[in-house]
């Protein structure tokens, strides 16, 4: 019963194509006059049911929707015209087809279509690293891979093309991107993150929104973004998920609040709230960081939506409302504008009893549904509630596969590469084993056509593993392939089926990690690899054969109890639908990897810091007076990475070596390739702060730049510092840039200048 | 050369005697006049010499000092004369005999005769669980151990003993006791903790601060004390000692807080600074925590030391100084009042330059000065500099050992004990094993005679090993003993020889645990329990034989990954000198154990959760729409501990059902010990908060009291709780007590008042 509905565009719009800038003003007036007087003719009822997000479930009840099925009459009903509903989310058990999701939202506007003003619903989705949700959709790597290329145009394009994606499934507003730093790396949303370093997860994280969001809202090709998770929700001090942080204030404005800020400058339209506590203070309950932060000082109007089920967690989990209804009251005054509620209609309820009884105010409730009228009116939404024909075109196109190809080539980091075993020659024998060889899900990670991302059976039967990426690379009668599907496989874990298989291969291709996972679920107890995965390493290593360790995990596992016996090793992050191909592409040598560490992989489980910690940390006392330096041990430091080729920096060369005020210098580095092969290389800057009145970070990455040489090519990288590059908050929780001297480094060379204000 | 001055008490002190409050108040003033006029008096460099702390060997060069060495007379003019210390602290390399101490000293008061004003030297030692520098002193076990006992009225009678052995030492200042809270078990200093729960770091840390200063300072029983670590060191992020912490303002008020104003109130002397910094600002730079909170608001008026090299540190360290001499201005102007400089006299040169150039205020200086001298009046040091011929008799009383054999017969903890394998029959057949069944260090700990205590030689002929204790029970014959002295001696390790030294035994006793260590050097990589001894107990469980494991250990390692297979745990953290003793009358059932855990033993090295977490730790997410209870799985609890006799509770009577504003309500409860032994038992109050507006914690312990029970004995023991008894600190900082519903737990019943205002 597909119904896509067709809507001629207004003259007006038509017109206003010519002039941007008077296009986007007027358009915006036209907008809030629009949501003006649509407030004042709403009931009460309709304004609570705008602010009302519930799930799928809760009006369609089987697990086989399809383009043909009819939702309950009357469950639909009850959902958008009883209780006004005015957002719906997600998806039953499974991803749909483009029909599926195009029958789905025909029925939903429909109904809304029912209602007194006719306000479409906005539909909203978790499409993390591609269109999670929609069958045939192009997957990425993830943020954490992302990260690892420092190449922010990759992440764009991949933000465009998952928009566009999304908007073919007749979809307009995505839960994305992770804005969260990825500085606990147990916790099981690191990899949704761009990992520890901050002008990283800045950068990439407003390139996604711009990715989804600068086409315009109404274009076909974007979406809504929705920046996550306010604020602090990935440093639980545990690592598990949704559970308590803590982290004084002084760190919140270092490292927790500057992307937020950043994003909202670029324009990003909605935020999702963090579902943990910050300081003892729920996420959902912090008025501070909701109306003083967000909205006054950082300026943002858009709509805050709660995660999933957290207002009512403020009583059930948090404890901070002893009722129901007092949760929603906290929740609502705090400023959260939309309730992902989603199972029921309790918050219609109560929110509606709120209202009449003078517990929120009408201002309040005024305020909220009018951000949400206002990104409905901005998308396009009155007038084309529909699923777009037009849209549909731009689900799929040719060179989306090669745009995830291309970012999980750049993403791949060769940790370690003993004598140069890799790349392997073409001819060799290759033993592929381990439970990440043949399995889809260890590629994909979360959020892959599940939210969990580990049902096999769900993937694109073209998508390939590693195994079978290696055939095509290496021939099928060179590679023996004795591993079964998946991580809970115990016959990937056989010892004995491992060393004889392994007679007569030049090489073993070991694939460990992790499996996909996502939130609560992805909690772990222990960092270090599990022991299966060790035993079936050390068996390898028995072998002694080379060995090549390709990881597929979301976060860094600790490897040390075996690594140092291992020749070559490959982190390939969740490197998504095109992880495989780009994995054997690396080992064959095809394509020369280039991916650099967003994070400091840990060598020990009680040895966790990241790699702007402070001097203090890399001194230790081995007698009353007698203090050495230690560098911090990782395993691997943040921002490594080979290649098959060498690299060389000149001296760095500075315009100046005072900066003043509010000037700029210009910080430039020759880098040559010295080596036999074309290559990429991540030139980095980072700075440090010699003296500050609070402790200073050894050093902190402040720019980066991905640059092609060819082999024996020259290229001068310049890199433009000015105070703000500098800065950091102090005691008073200002940002400011002191005087003094500063080093800057980039690759092996350092040098020195002195900012005067 | 020993020489001991006595002086005659002067006939106002005598006369003061009889009026106790009369004499502190005129004492006092006394007192204050007597600084002041010597302040008058007083060249600035005579002040800031005051003010400035070196260590022993920055004057005394030779290793080997005795009763007869003369201190080189051109070193100890140096320091005490030219720039005029006024206090010195610490020992070389080992511990003193008491002859050596009064040779010290003596020399050391000469010298002090020597300057214009004849001020006598202040010096300070970290007498740690007994008189560590002391040749043949009592040592305790440690706080760690002592908080297991639950009983105040030991810690504070060890804390007496102390007093009396370091006085007799002619030392009347110590710094201790600890009252960081040890929530942190990486932490190395961890044992030195009452552990993770506030109350007992409060009320334990009291109890010392008591026992060290309540018979008056003047007193030959008494010491002044010293509260550490002003404020946060206990909570690095990274585990490692004197590293960054970040602890929210919340959390400071709430956990780090509360003890040092108990402290305060109950008269402590002096305080020692955090090393570490808090949220980027270190302890000794910190003017808030030193000015506002210290003195203002908690109302300190004693002396504020620097901890070991700290101000220079602010340079070379923090990086929070550009220079040494701006850490000296940084420091000093931020509150503290000396400075353990200790190895030279930077501090002193920079000190007096920066008065004079107007950098430091006199006023500032008079300040500090001013606490000092008071000090010293106090101390009776002015009257009676020397070593006092009368404290020698309070060394080495007969019941001391008596002492700290019922404090490490209280600590021990039997954590487990399947079917009943202990206590052990007398005539059993015994193979004791392990690094630590002959070393006295691992009983022992830190600051053992040596700074790390871990040198074996320095321990007195008399004190016997856990091998030892065993063979002293169950005769020689009895017991077989395989193991070598310490850890570090590869024979413990050899497991053949284990395993044929188990034939013919009935039992195996274990000994593993920790090593002694100090501060840095105690910095681990992970939690769990080296492979070394993981294989030995391995080794152990593959004989068959009954196991019972003996931990001795200040930190709770992780030994999940073969625990299960051993049938008896004790505990007996690090517990001193008679704890080898304890541990065998426990093993063979002369003493039923009841110590109970003072911190959350954790199973794993990614779930370290304190037992008062927040309800947010304890549920799980395993789809969106399900969330589980799951408890913390701990490998032991908080509060965990076994005994050979068995207890019950009745239900828990309320005097009230409900606590009015500042009325008190009283809990009581019958415990009966229903076994066959008599026994003593800790009864713990916990409490909850159901509802508040920060997220409550599950569970807090706010009372406790240890209780004897002869087998059949019914006691009602009886708690009385207020309304601050259930506070917390809210959102503003404040400490609140918010109305609503209480749940109160006692053994295994609970129920439930309400509190309104």
């Amino acid at each position: 019963m597909k119904r896509i509905k067709t809507v001629v565009a207004t003259l007006l719009t038509s017109v206003l194509l010519f002039s941007c800038k008077t296009k986007t003003t007027t358009q915006k007036n036209n907008i809030d006059n629009k949501v003006d007087s649509l407030l004042k003719i709403m009931s009460v009822e309709e304004k609570i049911g705008q602010m009302t997000q519930i799930t799928l479930s809760t009006f369609l009840t089987t697990n086989t929707f399809d383009q043909h099925t009819k939702i309950p009459t009357k469950k639909i009903k009850e959902a958008i015209v009883d209780y006004k509903v005015g957002s719906v989310l997600n998806v039953i058990s499974t991803a749909y087809d483009l029909p599926t999701w195009h029958n789905l939202l025909t029925q939903i506007q429909d109904e809304a279509q029912k209602t007194p003003n006719k306000i479409p619903v906005l539909y909203g989705i978790d499409a993390i690293h591609g269109a999670t949700y929609t069958v045939n959709s192009t997957l990425f790597p993830h943020n954490i891979g992302l990260a690892a290329t420092r190449n922010d145009d990759i992440v764009k394009e991949g933000a465009k093309i998952t928009a566009k994606e999304v908007r073919a499934s007749g979809i307009r507003w995505n839960f994305d991107p992770v804005f969260d730093i990825g500085r606990q790396p147990l916790w099981p949303r690191f990899p949704e993150t761009f990992g520890e370093d901050l002008t990283i997860v800045t950068n990439m994280g407003v390139a996604t929104v711009k990715g989804y969001e600068e086409d315009g809202l109404k274009n076909q090709t974007a979406v809504a973004s929705c920046m996550k998770h306010f604020v602090g929700y990935s440093g639980p001090r545990s690592g598990k998920d949704r559970t308590p942080a803590y982290i004084p204030d002084i760190e919140l404005w270092e490292y927790y609040l500057p992307q937020f800020k950043a994003a909202i400058d670029a324009g990003a339209s909605t935020i999702m709230i963090n579902s943990g506590s910050v300081n003892g203070i729920p996420g959902h309950a912090n008025e501070y960081l909701l109306k003083t932060v967000l909205r006054d000082q950082f300026g943002f109007n858009g709509v805050a939506v709660s995660d999933w089920e957290d207002i009512i967690r403020l009583h059930t989990k948090h404890k901070i409302a002893n009722t129901p209804k007092e949760a929603v009251k906290i929740a609502v005054n705090a400023g959260i504008d939309m309730s992902m509620v989603p199972g029921d209609y309790s918050f219609f309820t109560y929110l509606v009893e709120l209202v009449n009884e003078g517990g929120v105010s009408m201002q309040r409730i005024d305020e909220a549904v009018g951000r949400i009228l206002k990104l409905k009116f901005e998308l396009g939404l009155f007038n084309h509630p529909y699923p777009e024909k037009e849209a549909v075109q731009n689900f799929g196109g040719s060179s989306y596969k090669k745009s995830a190809l291309d970012a999980a080539r750049e993403s791949i980091t060769l940790l370690k590469n003993e004598d140069n075993v890799l790349p392997i020659s073409k001819n060799s024998k290759i033993l592929v084993a381990g439970p990440g060889a043949n399995s889809l899900a260890n590629l994909n990670g979360c959020w892959s056509y599940t939210w969990q991302g580990d049902d096999e059976s769900k993937y694109p039967k073209q998508e390939i593993t590693i195994a079978q990426a290696l055939e095509q690379e290496f021939g099928v009668n060179n590679v023996k392939n004795i591993s079964v599907n998946g991580f809970n496989n115990s016959k990937n874990f056989e010892l004995k089926a491992l060393q004889n298989a392994a007679k007569g291969v030049d090489y073993i291709v070991l694939c460990l990690g992790e499996n996909a996972y996502a939130e609560s679920p992805g909690v772990i107890n222990d960092l270090t690899l599990d022991n299966n995965q060790i035993a079936l390493a050390n068996a390898a290593i028995a072998t002694n054969k080379k060995v090549i360790l390709v990881l597929t995990e979301g976060r860094p596992r600790i490897i040390s109890s075996f690594v140092d016996k291992i020749q070559g090793v490959l982190q390939a992050y969740w490197p998504g639908s095109q992880g495989a191909k780009a994995i054997a592409e690396i080992i064959i040598g095809k394509v020369n990897p280039s991916g650099v560490l967003p994070y400091s992989y840990p060598r020990y489980t009680g040895d966790i810091l990241t790699y702007d910690h402070k001097f203090s940390e890399a001194l230790k006392e081995v007698e009353p007076n007698v203090v050495k330096q230690v560098d911090y041990d990782a395993q691997w430091a943040f921002g490594h990475g080979l290649s098959y080729t060498s690299f060389e920096y000149s001296e760095i060369k500075l315009s100046s070596n005072i900066l003043k005020g509010n000037e700029t210098i210009e910080v430039s580095v020759e880098v040559v390739n010295t080596g036999n092969r074309d290559g990429k290389l991540a030139v980095e800057l980072y700075t440090n702060d010699e003296f500050a009145s609070i402790a200073p970070s050894v050093k902190r990455l402040r720019k980066y730049k991905k640059v092609s040489l060819k082999k024996g090519e020259t290229k001068t990288v310049t890199f433009t510092l000015k105070a703000t590059d500098l800065s950091f908050v102090n005691k008073n929780l200002k940002r400011v840039t002191e005087e003094g001297d500063f080093k800057v480094f980039i690759g092996n060379k350092e040098t020195r200048f002195t900012y005067v204000n």
